[in-house]
């Protein structure tokens, strides 16, 4: 089962700065067999779903080895049996509509 | 790794009605080893990561095997090394500050 | 427009309890005119757009007053320009169909 | 008050194609006094609370009227009373750290 999702991890406590940490998280997705794309506000990813909840979870346990003791996630799923367009089409059909509308 | 999760599964096409399609997930998701709380916009579950997300694969499998194609979920997770107190004396902690800040 | 949406807040700096600043964003929210139910993952709220959508707005900035510098915030929303059953009648919708499921 | 947002609209009936809905919605923000950034799994904005969820608002209304009675909506806000980095800044400083880890 090929699932899309949206992520984004947040600690909710010590050090305010959470680059480091959201960095060792991407770093963990990486290592897995993952479509990875970081935007301003999370994370895209595109696997299996086994695949990507084993990297979701190697992720907590890498931030939580930080020191990092409570963690709120927030995951966003799309899983289609017909399979999802890529990522990149996505936009680019959304991207072409929206020429459309503004007469571009 | 114990989790406590919200959770919505919405399929996004065919019958828009969909209590037969949460239902036959909250089957699915009692008859792991999890703790399950119904609400009127999703399902509170705690329990063991991995039997969390297993339950939650097969609560898709089971949905998507309905003929229901496209399914959009959001899931919200804590993970606390330290453990969360229970989801019931998570409500009174609150209900418990309201009635204080309340003049009760 | 009327809605019905789940909604999350988070203090991301500051004392790790979060129950007092729950507590005080649902006594914005009873301030209000919403429905409101409290859960332990979040608080169902139902009411018109601008009316939920102030609430929502009066309680961070009641949050932010205490000392809470950063704060984390999850909605889900559903707008049904038909109406959407009642919250109690949601549960009961899907508690009927489940008790169906499991042969009751 | 000025906020950063991650948005995602989903309408729940009627044609499974949604590129168009998202662009109606796109054109929308876009008319807006905001920061918009399409991604694969939803947009990015920022702006002032009431502009934003004014253009939240407008997109909703906008694609009811082309028929899709349901909606669904996910949004997920950071709310900084001491100003949060530009979008672009936060990717960056997230690639710095994981060029870093990954001794680059």
């Amino acid at each position: 089962m090929r699932i899309q999702a949206e992520f984004s991890l947040i600690p909710l406590t010590g050090d305010p700065h959470l680059a480091k940490d959201i960095a060792l998280c991407e770093k963990v997705l990486r290592e897995h067999n993952l479509e990875v794309e970081l935007h301003a506000m999370g994370t895209n990813i595109e696997g299996e779903w086994d695949t990507l909840m084993s990297a979701l979870k190697a992720c907590h346990e890498a931030v939580h080895q930080t020191g990092r003791n409570r963690l709120y996630t927030v995951i966003k799923i799309v899983s289609n049996v017909a399979g999802e367009k890529p990522f990149a089409a996505k936009v680019e059909s959304v991207q072409h509509q929206l020429d459309a509308l503004q007469g571009k």
